[in-house]
């Protein structure tokens, strides 16, 4: 885990990691928050929407998001302030998804930076496009 | 579940529900995203910090607007497009949540719902404030 201080936060920073969504990620993100919609349970009902099969729960991917603050940027000083997040394309279970975020401003009065996140899947499709606001406490 | 038409959402509609946040959600959590930042596992670092105690994940009490929109508004004809979220209060673990949401604005030619969320303790206090786009398919 890193542990970046404010003043150790430039502009232009980069982190990313990857991690793959599994269906026991499905089930626990079902189970904790109690979405039981069954665009992400049911493989057709999913299709005949017009997916491949069972979609990912959107905020389960956004849910990557606190790990790419917590634990990559800036790692354990990390207070979440905000985020904004915008999902682009579907992710399904046994995809293996990029995460990754660059600094793009910093507010020196508050020790705030500002993070602009992207998620890629397998094939480099960009899955979603987010905005972190952090303050490194 | 509900599940709503985009013709039978009209604007100024209401759902709520409420969840409690427990440690195994916790616990799920964490072990879905990764993020193991102290501030949400260990009570020290967190009181040193200035909290009660460990904090919940904002991003898991975000993750609640997934049930919101996914079970309730518009329930089973649910695809969350983006999301906004501000984190207000710290929310602890055992904390029991009201989680609402009302359509502020419709998009005929998307079949998209705009919502306004917010999310509360049991004092009463708004711990998360959040716009959603929902597409009703």
């Amino acid at each position: 885990m890193n542990a970046y201080t404010y003043e150790e936060m430039e502009v232009g920073r980069k982190e990313s990691f990857t991690v793959q969504v599994t269906e026991a990620d499905m089930d626990a993100f079902r189970a904790v928050t109690g979405d039981g919609n069954p665009l992400h349970a049911d493989d057709g009902f999913a299709r005949d929407k017009g997916y491949e099969g069972k979609v990912a729960f959107g905020m389960l991917t956004a849910s990557y998001l606190s790990t790419l603050a917590g634990v990559y940027l800036p790692g354990e000083r990390s207070l979440i302030q905000s985020v904004e997040t915008k999902f682009l394309k579907p992710v399904y279970p046994g995809d293996t998804l990029s995460v990754s975020g660059e600094i793009t401003e910093k507010n020196d009065t508050y020790s705030l930076i500002f993070v602009k996140a992207e998620i890629r899947n397998q094939k480099g499709e960009k899955v979603l496009r987010g905005k972190l606001q952090i303050q490194v406490i």
